[in-house]
C-alpha cells in the first residue's frame, strides 16, 4: 500500500500498549494524526511521537467528523496514519472514516489493539456472558443505561456501562454518580431490579499501574473514590461459581454479596418456570376435581390447556418470550372462567 | 515485582501483535510459557521466543488447567511470564489461573491485547450492539448458538458465534458448516428467525493480510470457502443505517439484504406493539358498542382494562417481558368471555 488511511490502535492506556504492528505502520506513513478525544489516555500527540520518531498531529473531532474531506483528500495522495486510543473501531467515528475511505476507493489498512472491552474481563466476569453494553452520558438521564441493564439482568447477562469524560473540561462522570444515577432511574421505574444491596463492579483507568477493580454492594460503591478517568461500571447478571469465585480474588468481592447474586432475583426463565408451574398444578386441580363444566366453559378450558401446551413448548426449546405470552394467556383464559364462577380453583 | 505471574497477551494473529509492554514485560521474565491451544495463531513458540531474545516453551492444557500447581510453583519463586493468543483473559482458563495465583498470594500482572470481540468491528457492527456471544463447537448440536441468535435478535441485537478448532487433528467448524447447523436447527425449532436470506456476515482470519470478510445470505455463505482458521460467523439484529452503509463497503453486503435487516422481523418491542394495538382497539370496540354485561362479565371486563393499561405502562418503561405477560393476560380474558358468549368483539 502506498499511499492510503491507516487506522492505528494505540490500545488501552498509553503508547506502550501499541503493538509492534501498530509502531511498525505508524513509521511507514508520511504524516500522523492521533485521535484523542472519544478516550482518555495516559499519554498525549507528544510522547507518541517521541516514540514513533516523527511528527504527531492531535486530531480534533471538527477534522475527523465534519471536515474528514480534508484528511481522505490526504490518504489519495500519501499515506496517513490516524492513531486512535483502545481499538480504533470501537467508536463508530472511525468505522465511519472507513466507510467514506472505502467509498473513494482509497485503500486502508486497520491495526488492531487492546480495549475496554475485553480488558474489563479483569474483575472476574466471563466476556462471553456481557449482553449488550451502553454509555452514560455526561448530561441527560440514565435511563437507556438502566433499561438496558434491566434487559441485560432479565436474562442473567452482565452489562458494562461506559462512563463519559468530556477531555476539554475534564469532567467525567465517576463511578459513584453512575450508581447513583442508576438508583434515581430505578425509583422512577420501581421494577425492582437495583437497589443500594446490588451486586456492581467499578473500575478506574484498567491496563495502567494504578488500576483499580472493585466489586461491593452499590451502596458501598456510591462512596468509593476511584481516582482519574476513565472510570466503568458493570451490573453482574447471573454468575457462574467461577465467575462468583474470580469477583472476590480480583476484585475483593465480599463473600455475602456473591451468594445472593449468584442466584438472580429476576431472571426471565425463572419467570416463565414459576408461571408454568403455577398453572400446571391449577390444570391438574380442575381435571382431578371433576367439576361439572358446561359445553362453552369446557372449551374455554381446553384452549387454556393447549396454551399451556405450547408455553411448555417454547420453554424447553429457549424461546422465553413466546413461552410467556403463552402461559400468561391461558392464566387469563382460567381466571376469565374463575371470575364468572364456572371454574372453581386457587392459584 | 520481582517473582509472581504475568499474564502476557500475545493479540490477535502473530508476534507483532503484541504490545510494547507485552514485549518488555516478557523480556523480565526468568521463565516464559507460550498457550497455544485456546486460539488459532500465524506464529509458534520458536518464532516468539526469537523475537523476545529467550526460551519459549509450549504449554499443554494439562499444566495450565490441570497440573496448574507446577506453573504457580515456579511463579512462588520467580517470574513467569504466560503468553496468551488475543487477549489473555478472553478465556475462562486463564482466568481460572488467576484467581490460584492470588489465592496463593503470588503477585501477578496482566498485559491485555487485541482481541476478535473487539476486531469483528472491521463488519461495521457497532460493538456496543453485540447482545452475549457464543461457541459453536466441534462436536454436538447447535441449539444453544440458536437460541442465542434468536434471543438477541428478537431485541434486535447482533450475536458472534466463535467457531472451534481443534489445535491437534486441525479441525475447525468452518463458517459454511456453521451456516448449516443453523438452519438445521432453525428447521427443528421452526420459529422462523432464520432462513437462506437471512443476512449473516462470515469472517476468517481478522488482522492478517489474509483476512476475510463477508456479508451476505445465508443460502451464499454455504457455499464461500473462507480458507485457513479461525473463523467467526455473526448474525446481525436490526442495522442502524451506519452499520448497513459500513456492511456494505467494508464487507460488501449486497444493498437488497440491509433494507430487509435493517426492519428486524420480530423484534419483542414490535411483538408487545402489536399485541398493545390489538387489545386496544377491542377494549375500544367494546366500550362504544356499549352492550349489556352482567356483573361478573363486567368485572373480568374491568380486569382486563387494568391489565392493558399495567402493559402499556411497561412498554412505556422498556419492561417489555412485563408488558408481554400483562397484555398477554388480559388477552386470555377477553377471549374468555367472547368464547363463552359473554361478549362480542373481532380481533
Amino acid at each position: 500500500m502506498g499511499r492510503g488511511l491507516v487506522l492505528i490502535s494505540l490500545g488501552l492506556r498509553d503508547e506502550l500498549d501499541m503493538s509492534l504492528r501498530a509502531l511498525e505502520e505508524a513509521r511507514s506513513c508520511e504524516r500522523l494524526y492521533m485521535e484523542a478525544y472519544t478516550t482518555v489516555l495516559d499519554t498525549d500527540p507528544e510522547r507518541v511521537s517521541r516514540l514513533i520518531g516523527k511528527p504527531v498531529t492531535e486530531a480534533s473531532r471538527e477534522l475527523l467528523e465534519e471536515n474528514a474531506d480534508r484528511l481522505l483528500l490526504e490518504a489519495s495522495k500519501m499515506r496517513v496514519g490516524l492513531i486512535v486510543g483502545g481499538d480504533c473501531l470501537a467508536a463508530t467515528t472511525h468505522v465511519a472514516l472507513l466507510v467514506e475511505d472505502s467509498k473513494r476507493r482509497i485503500p486502508f489498512r486497520v491495526v488492531h489493539g487492546s480495549s475496554i472491552y475485553t480488558a474489563v474481563s479483569e474483575t472476574g466476569l466471563s466476556l462471553y456472558k456481557f449482553g449488550r453494553s451502553v454509555t452514560m452520558p455526561l448530561h441527560g438521564g440514565a435511563d437507556t443505561p438502566y433499561n438496558v441493564v434491566c434487559e441485560n439482568m432479565s436474562r442473567g447477562l452482565h452489562t458494562l456501562i461506559l462512563l463519559e469524560t468530556d477531555r476539554k473540561t475534564g469532567r467525567h462522570v465517576h463511578v459513584g454518580e453512575a450508581v447513583e444515577r442508576l438508583l434515581e432511574a430505578e425509583e422512577r421505574a420501581g421494577r425492582g431490579f437495583l437497589d443500594e444491596e446490588t451486586l456492581m463492579v467499578g473500575a478506574a483507568r484498567i491496563g495502567s499501574v494504578d488500576q483499580k477493580v472493585l466489586a461491593d454492594r452499590a451502596g458501598r460503591l456510591l462512596k468509593e473514590d476511584f481516582g482519574r478517568p476513565p472510570h466503568v461500571l458493570m451490573v453482574p447478571g447471573s454468575l457462574h461459581f467461577m465467575e462468583a469465585e474470580a469477583l472476590k480474588a480480583l476484585a475483593g468481592c465480599p463473600e455475602e454479596l456473591l451468594t445472593r447474586a449468584a442466584r438472580p432475583r429476576r431472571s426471565l426463565a425463572d419467570v416463565v418456570g414459576r408461571y408454568l408451574r403455577s398453572v400446571d398444578k391449577v390444570l391438574g386441580d380442575v381435571r382431578s376435581s371433576r367439576q361439572a363444566l358446561d359445553e362453552r366453559a369446557r372449551r374455554v378450558l381446553e384452549e387454556a390447556e393447549r396454551y399451556f401446551m405450547d408455553a411448555k413448548h417454547y420453554f424447553d426449546r429457549g424461546d422465553l418470550t413466546t413461552a410467556l405470552s403463552a402461559v400468561a394467556y391461558s392464566e387469563g383464559l382460567l381466571d376469565a372462567l374463575r371470575m364468572i364462577g364456572l371454574l372453581e380453583f386457587e392459584w
